[in-house]
């Protein structure tokens, strides 16, 4: 159900002949309220998406009616006719809705600096305004794939206040900053919350889900995160209550982002325990999830501890290079800096692939989630616009 | 010729079973001076190897008689034993040279993480010192190969002044900083040269050439350049002379490395310009080099310039989004941060392609040349190691 789980939604997918699949690739969530709260977050690259940049000044007043998405073009690097090409979508889909133009949030994703065919899309958000329904989560979340092999979704329930549900969808299989390929998600819940609430709320189950997930270092023009609350349910949950829910929508959504992401074959979670800061520990998980040489050992199931090592080193974090230890799957190949445990105890054969560092630096800790690196990755971007 | 062009050094390449393949895999490199002066440039990775860790060592006092290189074991993170190993074999070097362990430099390259087959090796460095010879540079460049598929030689001789020659020899396809498999390089000189302008040279040649490519983004334990002047002309070059000539073989070098670097069918050359500092256009030229959507697309023949500009929106470098201009093989095919001239007019059929990318925000420019992310790539690098 995704985005239509929770009461006062509706949305719709159809294919307006964006994607020459012909594949569906428009879609539309319109939260019928009684409240319009919203927030976001958005890719921090500072070449940024026509859609993106209509959307921050959508949200600026707290405010939002509607989203509409489409795949089959990213609508970035098109300069102000681009822009003027979001905003008639807006203004389009607006008028057949009875709000004004200022209320519609615009997701778009797909290729880079090609203008969308207008005519294709407006046609298309006219018939999905006219097939809306409280049943259209899916719907919606098919036509956003790009090359997603599935539709993300995923619905959570408050088990301390009944009546109060968070949904989303997906697209993508990436992160906030890094991303694989664009990244779009739409979370929306029927609980009562605010403008401020919201914000604090999609920035923190951002910074733990999303942005803890590093499939291949590159960072999107269009990545965007929407939280709307219909207020539909007509009761409030603690702060700390809807951040852990909306936290549980977004990882499940992460997860499922990372099982799908773009030939990979593995799914794999770098540890880094015994930091002295967070964000030490983060630094020297990115560091590790982006190393091309140890992604494609890991695709190959060679358990090359090495690589992670030469990783860390490139790092500012605090750890002395003798007193690094690594373990893979539960085997300490590297200890004290030199090896440990016999690498060939080591099974890589599953596509899920535990790596724990341990700087002995201090306390702090963080997992980073990433993909190994495949020929299958290879083709699959370097066929993606030809 | 490599290292042995200029008067008064010797070398050897012999096969000492450290490889697999039987191919040779042990060089020795003296100089007989009668000067004795060296400077080195190493990985600025943290953890350093233990030839890395040992060679500083070695020329703290701007002196070094002769290098031990061997293949087939990087003899990094291998802890105190395998210091001892490096230790052990400029000993052994030493005694059949009849200098001190002091003044032996050690480099080694292969896998991470595995102690070195220490009687192989050190039979090899007998048997190497004892086919030491002026005609020698060839062999010893064979022996440092590892993935490469040729070996790597350059040589220059001063057409100001008659009868200094430098010459060099190099593995891998890397860089200083981020390197595809380790680099080692020694260039030699007759020229008469003190350590300190020595170290100056070095530097500066290395800032020019191995620190410009950026083949894989991934930093080496043993990234070793080292700089070893005989004085056996006599004569000796101003400072600025011999850093022009030892910078030309270093680009030399380099551009050997990029053209053999592991599974690469593209040679990149990315030059940003309009920068408002050198700084900025590095971290450009830097951010765009190591897109790895990017590089696939290239391996695909696709003039995907939307990700250049996804790249560049990384960057803290000073720029407006809508006056980026970037161009592929001569075509503009992004003007003013949006679609400029047909794409289908770029050409990426030969190996080298050039990319352009004006910030339009200062005078500075920079070249960093890279190469693109193949299947091949991911073959030979989760195969590495089993």
């Amino acid at each position: 159900m995704s985005v239509t789980a929770p009461r006062g939604f509706r949305a719709a997918g159809v294919a307006a002949g964006l994607k020459p699949s012909g594949n569906p690739d428009v879609a539309v969530v319109v939260n019928d309220g009684p409240l319009d709260a919203a927030a976001g977050v958005f890719t921090r690259n500072r070449v940024q998406a026509a859609p993106v940049l209509w959307t921050r000044q959508v949200l600026a007043d707290g405010r939002a009616r509607a989203v509409v998405l489409n795949s089959g073009g990213a609508n970035a690097c098109t300069g102000p006719a681009g822009f003027g090409d979001t905003h008639a979508t807006a203004e389009h889909a607006a008028s057949l809705l009875g709000i004004g133009a200022g209320e519609v949030t615009v997701c778009s994703t797909g290729l880079i600096g090609v203008r969308l065919p207008m005519e294709n899309l407006l046609a298309g958000v006219t018939r999905a305004a006219g097939e809306l329904d409280g049943d259209g989560g899916a719907r919606a979340a098919e036509a956003i794939r790009t090359t997603d092999t599935v539709a993300k979704m995923a619905v959570r329930t408050s088990t301390t206040t009944p009546g109060v549900t968070v949904g989303g969808m997906a697209k993508g299989a990436a992160m906030l900053a890094p991303s694989l390929a664009t990244m779009l998600v739409v979370i929306t819940t029927d609980a009562v919350a605010d403008a401020a609430t919201l914000a604090d709320v999609v920035r923190e189950a951002s910074r733990v889900s999303f942005e803890r997930v590093d499939s291949d270092g590159c960072l999107s023009t269009n990545d965007t995160v929407l939280l709307l609350a219909s207020g539909a349910s007509g009761v409030s949950l603690p702060a700390g209550e809807l951040t852990a829910l909306v936290s549980e929508v977004c990882v499940d959504l992460a997860q499922q982002m990372l099982g799908d992401a773009e030939g990979s074959t593995k799914t794999i979670a770098i540890t880094v325990v015994g930091a002295a800061s967070e964000a030490d520990a983060l630094e020297v998980g990115r560091a590790v999830a982006r190393n091309n040489l140890l992604k494609c050992a890991l695709y190959g199931k060679d358990p090359n501890w090495g690589r992670v090592l030469a990783a860390v080193g490139t790092t500012t974090a605090v750890f002395e290079p003798d007193t690094l230890d690594v373990s893979m799957n539960g085997v300490q190949v590297c200890r004290a800096g030199a090896p440990g445990d016999d690498r060939d105890l080591v099974d890589l054969a599953d596509r899920r692939i535990d790596i724990l560092v341990d700087l002995h630096s201090g306390t702090d800790e963080v997992t980073i989630w990433t993909n190994d690196l495949t020929d299958g990755y290879v083709y699959e971007n370097s066929a993606y616009s030809t």
